[in-house]
């Protein structure tokens, strides 16, 4: 597809598993690219592997500001606000993405300090159990969904940006608006753990006679269980508007099932339920093509295509 | 463990995927067994494998009555009732047991034609997706559980011989009483496919696009989605009263967590759920020891051992 001239340097904010991957990666791809991070441990053990990284905040966005970088932001939640303000007094003008997952949150974090303008959201659907820079990795994110945000108001040109880059670590890029993409992990990724919590406590709830009967079915309903709470909540709490409309929206079905199997049949469950799996089985990627970002209607048609399972190679 | 002076022949009612797994496993032991079925091609297709099969339902029932067999009740649920009735015109005073899932409703209908005397349910936790006579094997239940109900008035000599048909076929034989399989069986086995149906309709609800974004989680939590539906429906149909029970405690689990959630924190569901998933992860079998079927309170014993994931070698 088109791209914008040159790719810009690559800035990265915070060098944890995402982070220190993405400084890996835009490094392997022969830009310039280098890192911040606040603790010195991290950025040593980057210095060590050969990458170019600092604990200085303000020397970092100075030099993301002179060189038009890309700048990449990386850091636990609670630690944006304060990166945000910094960028905003440092580096007011470079183009500026995100991997923090959930994106309307941080798109309104990014609007609050001023710096819609040339703000592109991305969530890079990738992660291991581990955590830190020794857990990253440039290959972290090959053949990985990596979702760049289309909000009313975005610019082109970063929009390209932050798309190259996500394409240049490897991945396939899904268009999406920011509120849609929230609703969407809401439903596939957070809603699952909800519903593996519930269902591990039925069986547990059943004593050991349940447990020792549980084949797979229970197996593979609970695997997510085992996830350590805090990061579960984190997940969830962090998306806390979508996920109770995805929650609210089980329950419903939930409810309608139990009333219809009180009336004696599952069939509209069981049925409506193998069709959307069958959907999931065959679901397919398709490349978006004919669309230029800039051009009429770019933005809407974007997102439609997003929404259809396009791709943007 | 103590067992009766001789296994008696086994006369199998049912030459289905299960019914013909327990002929085969029950011949290999070197027992007299012998079977029925009311088509004849499974019952050809069993003779030609070298098994001792009729389609006369009445010669095969006397000549179980003749030889003390023990018969296996393996028809479908809604033949069940049809051959009860033949059961008690014909072999009146045969030990009787089945492998037909639902034990509360069995139990129910062998009552139902005055035969609960010389009866003890079973269900071998085990089977494939195909069905008939041609998938089943003489090893489909090695190493699998296959309970053996303890209800009131249960004869000890029938649940001895229909502890050792389980184990001899090669399971592990969990005592349990009829209504709490039911309920065990409705928290880990029907309700996992009734929250798979309900975690793929959410994610179709989310379109192309969230269906595109779906990882490991929305995988596993809707992987039984992809049963037949009709086979999910007899499932759940067939144990509505405990599945209604397991339903509205989920209900009432995830509405819990809905306000909590509301209120800033899923923090009570995931400590919960984790601890709940920890314990089926590290649930273990321990050998019943020192009860003796017949001695005082065997029942109320063998039932207890069973909920504290004993299991009867």
């Amino acid at each position: 597809m088109s791209t914008p001239a040159a790719a810009p340097p690559v800035c990265v904010l915070g060098l944890g598993l995402i982070g220190g991957s993405v400084l890996r990666a835009a490094t392997a791809t022969g830009r310039r690219a280098w890192g911040y991070n606040r603790s010195a441990h991290a950025v040593e053990a980057a210095v060590a592997d050969g990458f170019d990284a600092s604990t200085d905040l303000a020397a970092t966005l100075a030099r993301a500001e002179d060189a038009r970088a890309l700048v990449v932001l990386a850091v636990p939640v609670p630690a944006v606000d304060s990166i945000l303000a910094a960028i905003a007094e440092h580096a007011p003008n470079v183009a500026l993405t995100d991997v923090v997952s959930v994106k309307g949150r941080i798109a309104d974090a990014v609007a609050a300090h001023g710096l819609s303008a040339r703000f592109v959201g991305g969530h890079p659907m990738a992660g291991t159990a581990e955590s830190g820079w020794e857990a990253g990795s440039a290959d972290l994110f090959r053949d990985a969904v990596w979702v760049v945000t289309v909000d009313d108001g975005t610019d082109p040109d970063v929009w390209q940006h932050v798309a190259r880059l996500a394409l240049d670590c490897g991945s396939v890029v899904v268009p999406a608006e920011s509120r849609e993409h929230d609703s969407a992990v809401a439903r596939i990724s957070h809603l699952p753990h909800i519903l593996a919590e519930a269902l591990a406590l039925s069986g547990a709830g059943g004593g050991d006679l349940a447990l020792g009967l549980a084949a797979g079915s229970f197996r593979d309903g609970t695997r997510v269980a085992a996830t350590a709470p805090g990061l579960v909540d984190a997940m969830c709490e962090g998306n806390a508007t979508a996920l109770l409309e995805a929650l609210d929206e089980a329950i419903d079905v939930l409810q309608a099932a139990r009333e219809q199997l009180a009336d004696g049949s599952t069939g509209d469950l069981t049925r409506s339920g193998h069709d959307a799996r069958t959907r999931y089985e065959q679901r397919q990627r398709h490349p978006i093509t004919g669309i230029v970002p800039g051009d009429d209607n770019w933005i809407e048609l974007l997102r439609a295509a997003g929404r259809q399972g396009g791709v943007w190679k």
